[in-house]
């Protein structure tokens, strides 16, 4: 039984500017390493080893991105089964009931793996050893989700509390968890029961498609219209606009995986796994001091990223902080602070600073 | 009798990097307000009140500089009488000589009064008020400084010492002191007998030269040479670079004010003097939040100076910073770091950097 990999590919990762731009989101960036994170994603899948069979990955992206995808994909030497563009984008249920039809039409019991194109999982092995363990519950009609190995009482990520054993490495979802605060958060972690759910899905088309059916009809329906009416051009399958414009907008998360009855959850995964979802996170990842010559100078700092692609940066007797310059514009923030990227995004849309966006 | 205002425009600011450069100093730039230190030094001068008998200034630049100061003078409606341009620097006794040479040829008794291009002076009547205290003594045949009032432990300026009164506000000099350390800095504050050498200074042209031919005969060899052989084209009048290349290259102050006999103080000073010598001093200038709004947008920061006529900046919970944008250069920093400006700017030249100087 093979696997489809289903790459979600249609973020604005507006909580990485000024890097990340309408132009060229963050998974079309080389935030954590010299590839793209979409590019790292599309190489790990030759990581998997043959004996998971996977296809040609499928590609889902927004309008006017598929440029970018075909670059990247070509730099990690994936050449894409399909890249399907959303016209506008309707979150990632409508993205699950895209790939599990995608997958469907090769065959109903065609399993998919439905994987975000912006994480950063510096384990890759470890990875595909855990997607191995949770096959056989997948194959059983389980909606299997991965469960990371918390390092600490993170509350930026969603928890998944596991239930009993069903397998090896595998067990039952005993509950979802919003992103916790700190006391809750360390309680998880004491618990040894709650795992980082990393919006990584595995599961048979017909599974994803009996619950689309019967917890959230009207995105399945949406989607298969959408679908039906696609029109292929150089640049991939157009979903139909008008078809797809009343699609519901939600969370698989939500719209699926907290309604559904028989869901699983791989854990503990130990692959070194981060959203990249701030810089915060990056400045997590990337430990050590300036290698870049050529942009920084930096004296007496401690425990600060500092980056530029622009400006020439010097730094004198910072602390905790982070830098992040670009041609156009530069942050400068203190460390801990990184959701409130979102609110400058939003600030200089106000503003009308549509050349900073 | 009348006075002959010399203004010493050569420095090259370095430490006001990245603002400051090669192509165009700290004197050239509007660093406090919104002319230049020197369109400003040039304005001050229309207040001085018709009783204190200015003449139109010399000016006393680098080589490649009489564009930037005949631009300055024009924008403060100011008329220099003479720019003198020097082949390459030799400190301020070297200037201090020239300007007696200067005055000396109008008439042996004329007064001069020397100051930086590059200071700023918040209160111009304070300052014209203490001069004008200052004409008995300078008329009297005193080498006169003015002492401006402390008002903090300074450790970045050197300090006069008041000894015996001589003169309404007029003191004679006790002691010129180094830039002293925190501890002595608070023990000269709270004797009340010490004051910021502000580096101007009011002499009669006899008396200095009669000083330079005492204490440093060679600096006024070369001057006198150097202005001999000197060549007038249209940007000013060039020193002869023969001439003036074995001058001694000497502060005024060690040269001749620490050395001469007759020399006083007029202290207090209580108008608003700063030296504009680093981003610590233009930040203490400065209160008060962004309002930039073009260049900069900052959350939850306190006590920060951001400027930026670059690059757009975006801060997020900064505390005591200077961040200053160029548009190829950013220099970030946190307060009462700004002596280390200079390693940034010597860093740079030994990286060959050009560039950015």
């Amino acid at each position: 039984m093979s696997i489809l990999p289903v790459i979600m590919c249609g973020g604005a990762g507006s909580r990485l500017w000024p890097r990340s731009r309408a132009a060229r989101p963050k998974q079309f960036l080389p935030l954590v390493e010299e590839s793209s994170l979409l590019a790292a994603t599309a190489a790990r899948l030759g990581h998997a080893g043959a004996h998971l069979e996977l296809l040609a990955p499928v590609i889902i992206c927004g309008d006017g991105q598929e440029g970018l995808v075909s670059a990247d994909m070509a730099s990690a030497g994936a050449a894409p089964q399909r890249i399907w563009i959303e016209p506008f984008g309707r979150n990632t249920a409508a993205v699950a009931a895209i790939a599990a039809l995608e997958a469907s039409a090769l065959a109903p019991d065609t399993l998919v793996l439905l994987m975000p194109a912006d994480h950063h999982i510096a384990g890759p092995d470890a990875f595909w050893q855990a997607i191995g363990s949770g096959l056989p519950a997948a194959k059983d009609g389980y909606l299997v989700t991965l469960g990371m190995e918390p390092d600490g009482p993170e509350t930026g990520y969603g928890y998944v509390q596991r239930g009993a054993e069903i397998g090896p490495g595998v067990h039952a979802v005993a509950n979802f968890k919003e992103k916790p605060d700190a006391a809750t958060a360390a309680a998880y972690l004491a618990s040894g029961d709650y795992f980082w759910n990393a919006g990584i899905f595995l599961f048979r088309a017909d599974t994803m498609i009996a619950a689309f059916e019967a917890h959230a009809p009207a995105i399945l329906a949406a989607c298969r219209a959408a679908v039906g009416a696609a029109r292929q051009d150089a640049g991939g399958a157009r979903l139909d606009p008008e078809a797809f414009a009343p699609c519901p907008s939600e969370p698989v998360d939500v719209a699926i995986m907290e309604k559904a009855d028989r869901k699983a959850v791989i854990a503990p995964v130990r692959a070194g796994w981060s959203d990249v979802g701030s810089w915060d996170a990056i400045a997590a990842l990337k430990d050590g001091g300036v290698t870049d010559e050529d942009h920084v100078l930096a004296l007496d700092c401690s425990n600060c990223l500092i980056e530029s692609d622009g400006p020439f940066i010097a730094a004198i007797g910072l602390k905790d902080l982070v830098v992040i310059a670009t041609g156009d514009s530069v942050l400068i923030m203190q460390r801990g602070e990184a959701q409130q990227v979102k609110t400058i995004v939003e600030t200089l849309k106000k503003r009308g600073r549509r050349d900073l966006l």
